[in-house]
């Protein structure tokens, strides 16, 4: 794409009201824009990210064997009162009223409507498990909207769905869960620390938490220096240097960090409440056993800037970078212009990504700088400086040094 | 994909309420589920088709130079009063209120928004024409909610915002987006009558819709025997038989049809009302041009069964088909499952997307019958009279005659 024609430009100045270094750089670079108070649009760079941050989790959830699908946002009270929920998760709810009456509520969860779902489509042991998951928006009504894009009222979530015949069946897939989040956070970069957590609204059984460390981050994680398991606050009520309780070998240290996924047990709680029951081998009537797991996809967004940052700009790591490639025309001579514009469509043609920085009105410190801002993982530059040596100029963002390559050489050095 | 874990199974009843033919196809194929009136959750196999007709519009929306991103669903009061359409639009709208008395609107359309957002990144002609959509979630209080997934309260919507710094330029794309449309709609197989219509709650002007022939059809459009010129009911104030206002040549015919896509010329309204203004070359501040165009991705969805079906099911068009192939292992001997076994995974390899039919549960006429219900263009048998000559019998859905073909050669004849 050329960057002439990219909306919108970059922003030199940061958001009067930004403290954390996402809401910063990514404003700045032109990634997302506030509509209110924890609400965002994400603008054509950053919906590049969130394209490739749901591929990742896509083929990660497919492999488990779960299927994609796409359950509604507005939820009628009815199915939320069979929970207890309508009233007991009042405080994060939006709900509303239409013309004729009838009273909803936005989706900040969606295991009641999954169940429903469910319910109308079981009848014997022969249709389960059912794995089902959806990237889909959520409502939270936060009483704080911080952080940038870590914590909104309208984000981003995928969530998957399971249920089981058997306790067994559950358990088995819940870690086979684990795995795959432990496989997406790996390709995108994360160190992740699991924790054991407490499950607020959702239940009243532990839960597991994914938290990747950084200082911006809003939960208080308790990690043991010899086994490396975790705990969230609400679970470990000791202090940093305690003994940990679960090796009783390590002492517990403590760190800041972002939640990015969590995943509930369940077990027949929601089930028997909504009543949904199938038919055993045997003939007797049994309620499912249930999970839910999560990953908030904007938040994930967030997280990479927040972790992969220089003070000069972002620094995406290759599998969600929204482009490959930043080419960049430094100078508007027609020899330099014809050279950019061949190596672009070249490498469209090979299907590389390529942000291409055409623009005529730009100094080339101006170009350096926006390169760096929007932190595209290989920059590579055609001036009259490189093309006087028949080469271009190749630099990783992560990297100090640049290296002259042959103009002829460089498809076979990249692609 | 095999058919045994697909959730959820076919039905062999059709929903009591069910009068159009989308919602008693779709819903007995497992293509959609009611939650509530106008509201439906995706199932797998619809999310399927959803994600290839949302994959040709990004195709074609893309090729007019226009950028994905993403915008939010739940909307400040404040800006909707901009333009007055806080009030005027209130009859579709859904609104509600935060425990901190705050109003919102959920979206109907994104105008409004997209008009905010771009008034904060536009500064001179330079910055324009700006071009975005994203396919996202509407919210309308239809008073009515009726033919299966045709007209929903919650449904999918790929909507394209333009702005534009001359009355010259606006045209120009406007023209350059119908032409797409038109591609859009060719691909997916529908014959479009463009009619001149009634902005309704958008503008004054005559927009433009387009319009599939279809019994189920809720439009009323008239459309002119000699030039094809479509005239929709509000603006077309005659009768059938009514010499053609457009060539004045040929006579008009009434036809029933579903409103697919719709585009709108703003001029320079919202804009003016909403300050969106920018710089021009003389140094003159003036209001940008505005326009936007619609696609009803769940109504295509519906539309498309309404056109492509018989009386056992779906006929799916190549370009949207949930899968393929349908893959039907008939008989339970270990010598057919293992050659359709086999198959499968021979064409899995080759990148085919097949739904296999594994179940050991079924007759062979149930399996045929809910191929027929699916509606995937190939369907290919393996079973025990078809292995006897070496053969698969292979059928199109479309086609009434099945053809006998080489197990070695099948893969040479779909690949």
């Amino acid at each position: 794409m050329r960057q002439s024609q990219l909306f919108p430009k970059t922003k030199k100045d940061t958001p009067k009201d930004a403290q954390a270094i996402n809401h910063k750089l990514l404003v700045r670079g032109g990634f997302i824009d506030q509509l209110m108070a924890g609400s965002w649009t994400i603008l054509p760079l950053g919906w590049r990210v969130i394209s490739k941050i749901n591929q990742v989790i896509r083929e990660e959830m497919n492999a488990t064997g779960a299927q994609e699908l796409l359950m509604p946002l507005m939820h009628p009270k009815e199915i939320w009162n069979e929970t207890g929920r309508w009233d007991s998760a009042a405080e994060v709810m939006y709900k509303l009223k239409d013309t004729r009456e009838k009273e909803f509520a936005l989706s900040f969860t969606h295991e009641e409507i999954v169940l429903d779902l469910v319910r109308k489509h079981l009848e014997s042991y022969s249709d389960l498990p059912i794995k089902v998951y959806h990237f889909s928006t959520k409502f939270r009504n936060e009483p704080r909207a911080t952080s940038g894009i870590l914590r909104g009222r309208e984000f981003l979530m995928k969530d998957l769905y399971s249920v089981h015949e058997t306790q067994e069946d559950f358990w088995k897939y819940y870690e086979q869960v684990s795995d795959a989040y432990l496989k997406v956070f790996n390709r995108l970069g994360f160190k992740i620390i699991m924790t054991e957590a407490a499950g607020g609204v959702f239940t009243k059984n532990l839960t597991r938490e994914y938290q990747v460390i950084a200082p911006v981050g809003e939960d208080t994680v308790y990690v043991c220096n010899k086994c490396q398991t975790g705990f969230n606050k609400e679970v470990f009520k000791g202090t940093i240097g305690d003994k940990c309780p679960k090796c009783g070998r390590g002492t517990v240290n403590e760190n800041r960090a972002i939640e990015v996924g969590n995943i509930f047990p369940f077990d027949t709680y929601y089930s028997e409440k909504m009543k949904v029951y199938f038919t055993d081998k045997a003939g007797v009537k049994k309620p499912v056993w249930f999970g839910s797991y999560g990953i908030g996809i904007t938040r994930i967004l967030g997280s990479i800037v927040e972790i992969f940052h220089d003070d000069k700009g972002i620094i995406w790591p290759k599998e969600v970078a929204p482009f490959q490639v930043h080419l960049l025309q430094i100078g508007n001579d027609k020899k330099i212009v014809s050279a950019a514009l061949k190596l672009y469509q070249k490498l469209n043609d090979k299907g590389v990504e390529v942000l291409y920085d055409d623009r005529t009105d730009k100094t080339p410190g101006e170009k350096f700088m926006d390169a760096d801002l929007i932190g595209i993982p290989l920059r590579i530059v055609v001036s009259e400086r490189s093309l006087a040596k028949d080469c271009v100029e190749i630099k990783q963002r992560n990297k100090v040094k640049s290296e002259l390559v042959k103009t002829s050489k460089i498809l076979s050095k990249i692609v």
